[in-house]
């Protein structure tokens, strides 16, 4: 296959993905956010204060039963825009080219994106949070309380985003 | 639908899920850990120092490059035999009816399951890492670099758990 059959830039590679899929998936619900355009999108959820709000679909409601008690959930949504092929990959701000598995691109063979945000209110099946970055109408994978004592490690490195930083 | 037929304990609800499913998911790899059974496993990752080793298919093995500068990893594998139907839960250990969402239980709409991961070494497209709880041989979907400033909320509170620590 020639690189343009893929649609990579120069220095990215895609694999030719399975015939069939394994699994399947339900979309639970919607994101809206104020963002229409990925070149809208904040790079990441910490350059943006807005508030987003998350829907939940009727029959997966009653799911939501004290999770108003938690300060912080994650979210984990499907990214059904993105490309799914592309194993290495060169982001236009980084300009390098890196494994998938060590970025956060939206484009990865289970586009399943994920953010932490601030729970700021619950009122019936619509969630009020902070901390997404993701295009309006986003589809909802799942909801979970965010643990401090198991997803918290304050002291965690990237290596190659310390070392672009120190540049 | 009567309650035997959803397999619910007392103070759950099941519902019926959808016909068909709104998108795919590969399984790029596999994890190995010592636990063979659901009562094996450490109730979270908290409780084991275990290493445990993550096999990434050979085709995304190249997805994996500069992930060894990383010292944290976000690992998202499938749940497959949990089954998906209930949201409300009544865990055995917990004793009480707590939303889907509320709760880190395998079962849920989208069985995706989430640890955060000390990464101990990379050979080739095999991991070793610590801060696994599942059985061996789940099916992997994704794995990602942990940021600090994003993923990290030393303070987060679950509202519920801590009530339950107090009493």
């Amino acid at each position: 296959m020639t690189e343009n059959e893929f649609g990579e830039r120069e220095g990215e590679r895609g694999i030719a993905l399975p015939e069939h899929f394994d699994a399947g998936l339900y979309f639970i619900g919607r994101v809206a956010t104020p963002w229409r355009s990925r070149a809208d999108c904040p790079k990441n959820s910490a350059e943006s204060d807005i508030l987003c709000t998350i829907s939940v679909d009727a029959p997966y409601a009653e799911g939501l039963k004290e999770l108003g008690t938690c300060s912080h959930v994650i979210v984990l949504y499907w990214m059904d825009r993105a490309p799914r092929h592309l194993v290495l990959q060169k982001p236009r701000h980084y300009g390098e080219t890196r494994g998938v598995f060590a970025l956060r691109s939206p484009a990865r063979p289970n586009p399943i994106a994920l953010s932490v945000v601030d729970l700021v209110a619950i009122d019936g099946a619509r969630l009020t949070v902070r901390g997404l970055d993701c295009l309006d109408g986003t589809p909802l994978l799942d909801l979970k309380p965010y643990f401090a004592s198991t997803d918290a490690k304050p002291d965690a490195a990237v290596g190659w985003h310390a070392e672009r930083a120190r540049r």
